[in-house]
């Protein structure tokens, strides 16, 4: 059962550069995209800036919906993370296909991935940089986390199917957000 | 002794995320800070977004010399990481304070730090979304690596002093870039 999560809190879960499974809506159709081109720009309300492409099918859902979800997996989803950055919504349904469910968001239509540790829901907040570098700004809403798993092993692509797996953490003294 | 690295393979080290330490050079100063918000925007050339806020002190070298480094460091320069990052390079002198090598770049005028196992000289590209973001499109211009280190543990900050540190990798059968 996952519980609300502060929006302050968004930036600890994103800036570390997780991979992240995008779902989207539109006509009917919900679709799930793998993303690893995005970067935390403020931290509250919590803006995230992500390159999605016009490749891919998610884009037109986005631009016209101008609403989706960032998913966040951990390593126990490798397999599901790479399958769905494998194959285009055009041509299936990648919820049925991988066995990940949709969970009904709070504030926007596309679903959360009940699968992933922490799910952000977010709306288009700036789309300036869209022609130029496919480059969206969202603003995340809404965020939940799983309270139960501590130390999610998050997966940070490195090309070609090569993923790194989140080690361990340390404590340094900072000032630093 | 560090090798010129193609710059088609930048996005592999950038896109997992890691802590970078971007270095300037503006009125016969060089600085350092930490930074965490970047992401790749484009293969190649690549590009890489990143927000720099006009808080830092590196703020006004970047936009009036228009031309920066991002070095990777791995765990073995954390404390250095945190140290740069809790002081201010309107007080100190960041390399000498933090015992850190400035080694010449090829086509920017901002050093290199030689204890990072890459560097990626930079050039500002694109200053469209600094007024409301504080946020820089750059371009690589030049990257190179230390072919010595083979899986260098990239630090990966979650808030508050808190970094994880790069695990190991796995590999999975994948048609994503």
């Amino acid at each position: 059962m996952k519980r609300s999560l502060p929006l302050s809190r968004v930036y600890r879960l994103l800036e570390p550069g997780p991979v992240v499974l995008v779902t989207t809506a539109h006509k009917d159709k919900v679709n799930i995209m793998t993303m690893s081109w995005q970067t935390m720009m403020e931290f509250e309300p919590p803006l995230v800036g992500c390159v999605i492409s016009g490749r891919n099918y998610s884009f037109e859902a986005l631009t016209t919906t101008r609403e989706c979800v960032l998913n966040i997996p951990s390593v126990e989803l490798a397999k599901q993370v790479v399958g769905v950055g494998n194959c285009s919504g055009s041509k299936v349904d990648k919820f049925k296909k991988f066995k990940l469910t949709a969970k009904p968001a709070s504030l926007v239509l596309p679903p959360l991935i009940d699968e992933c540790f922490a799910n952000f829901e977010c709306k288009v907040a700036d789309t300036r940089m869209v022609n130029k570098y496919n480059f969206f700004v969202l603003q995340v809403v809404k965020a939940w986390i799983d309270p139960v798993i501590k130390n999610p092993r998050t997966l940070h692509h490195q090309g070609k199917g090569v993923f790194m797996v989140g080690g361990d953490t340390i404590k340094l003294s900072s000032r630093m957000a």
